[in-house]
């Protein structure tokens, strides 16, 4: 038995098919000057090919998987047309005289390093398909062939040391049972991509490979995280009883996720989800949600060479609000910078830059994005139930000064006569403690506030949440976080207005009884979650709740919390 | 007439003194493989030849300026010793073929950018120390003669580029009237010494050097930030007046200074002084401060290649705290790593350093370090009035475990017999907005608080302070900081404890009545403000505070609050 990360729950019982890593390694690095041309032609030649091969898969994918799953490969030609990536792999080549293929290692590894430091899952992501069209490239350019995943023709629980984006994307949800994988973490790609195909999976088994072979059956308990080879006929038992009670669980959650989010004694509160892009679409209306509570706009902004027109814009904030019917929806206006870099806008660097240079901090520096992004989103409203809502707001000069902004684009869109929503409703992220110290004073001015929890707890906790060291620091059940979040709520309803959370914490079950106590109105999460907050939320009564909040509001650490609410759910 | 930055108050008229720059300008910078064992040479007979010109200039500094004024030698000397610079210098000779003169230049110039990106006032001066030395080094390389400040023999405004800290600690008080210098900030070496040396000074002027010729009569405005160059007669009495007046309110701030901190009513705080070092203690006792209200320990673990021993810190803080005789020294426990790096621990490089890895988080990993620290401050505790204080609490988990250390060490300390004072109080920072968020938690635990301001503004707005590109969104005076600031106090004095503030904010006069108004009990600031600190708190009664506090509580803007207080304080 093997102990690694549940990445994507459920069981999944079945033979293994082994994804062998092929040999990378080559002896050609350092070069001569007279060299430098025959390995650029090598390079562009084998880009060339790539692009070729990948047209072929996209094609294929298409017809066999769908438009959905052909997109990553959109991607990944985008990546292989990247002059970013070209250029620097051609200076390599040239100025330091290296082979084709360091020079594109070196290079791939520094926008993967980059990318993977990121906070965000669309940032890990991206990584992840970088790392991924870096290995197609050194495999051709090693003159190896590369295998297709669309092959498998029997149901298999797959087995790798890692899954790559284009691994995932030719996956036959019938095919494959469950992964399992020997490195990663919760927010690899291979963990988000088990969730949102909602396959079994385990990672970061550690040494797997070389312990099972080809045909061997094996249990994922991707409840447990663990993986248990050649089980005896007793644990596959077990874990056939365990496979099926979790099948019930999963159809009672499905049976109640098109139920509203309320309490046994009418209290109903709405549950969305945080998207990234218009595919996240299929994924929230199949679990139930009620609207998107976020809608990130980087990832228009990211994986193109210039800012995305008013157009683009447009379209895509239209296409999601059309496919959410009359859903709401709520566009957050750009957060780049800090973490998140884009590399036309040419950001400074900096020491600390969470604390930096970021989100509404440029935006209000950078009137011709912010109005851009504006006018796409107040266009939008006229087709959908949009809301605005604006990043890292740490003051109400801030909040004045992005609705000032806003009223311009109105104007201008009056007199062009363009349409939109005039009753269009504008709020912000409570995720800087300044502002949540001053809910009263914003609450006057903004028709709504949702709470990011992600970055409110890194700074008031001082801890840099991918910050290795100090993880241990990171406390979504600290007491300040709590009664922050409970002045918040308190100073938006003294206003009437409400209150949504988009921070992880909203989709934490053990924690929705403490925010319905709170009077929280609104929770958005991944929407994998949505059917359990539901139904917790559905099996008590405001009242219950009210008690619980309090309860927890005396307690004085973390660890007392997380005990109290463990009981208190068991 | 020039605009520049006021660094240290007051009015100079006199004649100028030019500092000029030599050309420090080489052709040398490539060499030959042959050339590295003569130009590894060449570096060890300079670094030796410079050792020989130090020590002749503090053995003279020591004669005639006194023991404090030589100090800055014995660190420069220590430079010149410092491994790090010297393998590093000589690996570029060998493995990038680059002449001694580059290879320096490069080195010192990695290591003053490390250091001058730093927070911390004693950080600027160590970037300076090093930009000294490389200097000194760089111009025994070309040969260049090195003239002596300490040959001036009339009373001059001294006129420079910049002023390293060779230039300044070579200067007579009595023959220098005041500095005026082309470059510099509030925060560079030449501010800080202008006002330790009590000098009127204004830096940041420009291209000021060749506007001027010696002899040339000139007046620095150190109130205003201005320099005029040949002023009119008319121009000269209204300075002389000027200069009259502010040597008066010197003389009048200089009455009040020994007199107690109390309101008009009769309430009495403390107001004391920050400090580095031991050689700060004169200037606190100057200025009639009444105690330290934070020793930065972490000078004594700077400029060396490991830990200090027990017994040198040991004496140390006996030495403080005797020059103190009783008043109270409140000793902060190591604050280091983040932006302070010490090479000898090796500590990891961050993302975001400010929400890293720093202070008492590395303290409660590391019991080795701690436990030698309070060791040396409890045996010292026996000799003087000595106070505890942990720096980056965030949670009651962190002090218990701060708590729990010194404990163990208490009770080493009493099986070996060693004295030490059993009733020492144990504080702690208040920076971390989780802190200041459940501060009546603490309060429990902790004997008193002491607002760390700088922190607490950095991570409550989520704006790193040294980052210029939102410099502007760093408010002190922002109504969360107040409000955060009351909440402290008020927490702490339900359970009886008392709470000192000790970030720039507590030597802000116009803050001082809302801070009394507030119940603060201790000030702690730079010993310069004392004096006018005093004056206020002396002019107002606690009602008066209490009034003004409760008006700016009802502020909604950092704006709105310094127009109020700036209007009262008329």
């Amino acid at each position: 038995m093997f102990a690694g990360i549940a990445a994507s729950p459920g069981i999944a019982i079945g033979k293994v098919l082994k994804l062998q890593e092929v040999d990378l390694t080559y002896d050609k690095i350092e070069i001569n000057k007279e060299e430098v041309e025959n390995e650029k032609d090598r390079f562009h030649q084998t880009i060339k090919e790539t692009k070729e091969q990948l047209q072929a898969i996209k094609d294929r994918a298409e017809r066999e998987l769908g438009a959905d799953k052909a997109e990553i490969f959109q991607a990944h030609l985008l990546v292989l047309e990247d002059p970013e990536l070209i250029n620097r792999v051609e200076n390599k080549i040239e100025e330091e005289l290296q082979s084709a293929e360091a020079s594109l290692e070196a290079v791939v590894q520094m926008f993967v390093t980059t990318f993977s430091n990121l906070e965000d899952e669309y940032m890990q992501e991206r990584a992840a398909d970088i790392q991924d069209v870096g290995t197609r490239i050194l495999k051709n350019l090693l003159g190896i062939e590369i295998k297709s995943l669309a092959e498998i023709d029997e149901p298999v629980i797959l087995m790798a040391r890692d899954l790559t984006p284009s691994d995932t994307a030719q996956i036959d949800k019938g095919k494959v049972l469950g992964f399992a994988t020997e490195a990663g973490g919760r927010t690899s790609h291979t963990a988000i991509m088990a969730r949102s195909l909602e396959i079994p999976s385990v990672v970061g088994l550690g040494d797997i490979l070389a312990k099972t072979k080809k045909g061997d059956k094996v249990i994922v308990d991707a409840l447990n995280g663990k993986l248990i080879i050649n089980p005896t006929s007793k644990e596959l038992a077990k874990y056939e009883a365990k496979k099926e009670e979790y099948a019930k669980r999963k159809e009672e959650l499905a049976e109640l996720k098109n139920l509203p989010a309320e309490t046994k004694d009418g209290h109903r509160v709405e549950v969305a989800a945080n998207i990234g892009t218009p595919k996240d679409v299929p994924g929230v209306l199949r679990n139930g949600g009620e609207g998107i509570g976020l809608y990130r706009t980087e990832f228009l902004y990211m994986d193109r060479k210039s800012l995305p027109t008013e157009e683009e814009q447009f379209n895509a904030y239209k296409e999601i609000s059309k496919k959410l019917e009359n859903r709401p929806v709520i566009i957050r206006t750009l957060d780049i910078g800090g973490d998140k870099e884009l590399s036309y806008l040419d950001l400074p660097e900096e020491m600390n830059p969470f604390l930096g240079y970021r989100a509404i901090r440029i935006c209000l520096d950078r009137p011709d994005i912010f109005k851009t992004q504006l006018r796409a989103i107040l266009r939008a409203s006229a087709y959908g139930n949009i809301k605005i809502m604006y990043p890292m707001i740490s003051s109400i000069e801030e909040l004045r000064a992005a609705n000032a902004v806003l009223e311009e684009v109105k104007t201008d869109l009056k007199e062009e006569e363009v349409e939109f929503d005039e009753e269009l409703e504008v709020g912000m992220m409570m995720e800087v403690p300044a502002a949540a110290m001053t809910a009263d004073i914003l609450a006057k001015e903004a028709d709504f506030f949702s709470i990011g929890t992600n970055d409110l707890i890194q700074y008031t906790t001082a801890v840099d949440r991918m910050n290795e060291n100090i993880s241990k620091l990171y406390k979504p059940f600290h007491p300040a976080i709590l009664r922050l979040i409970k002045r918040i709520i308190d100073a938006a309803h003294k206003e009437n207005k409400w209150v949504g959370m988009c921070g992880e914490m909203a989709g934490d079950a053990r924690l929705a009884p403490v925010l319905l106590g709170f009077g929280l109105d609104e929770f958005s999460m991944s929407a994998i979650s949505i059917p359990e907050v539901k139904e917790i939320i559905r099996s008590l009564t405001l009242t219950q709740t009210e008690e619980i909040a309090d309860d927890v509001l005396q307690l004085e650490t973390a660890a007392e919390i997380i005990e109290y609410l463990d009981d208190k759910l068991e």
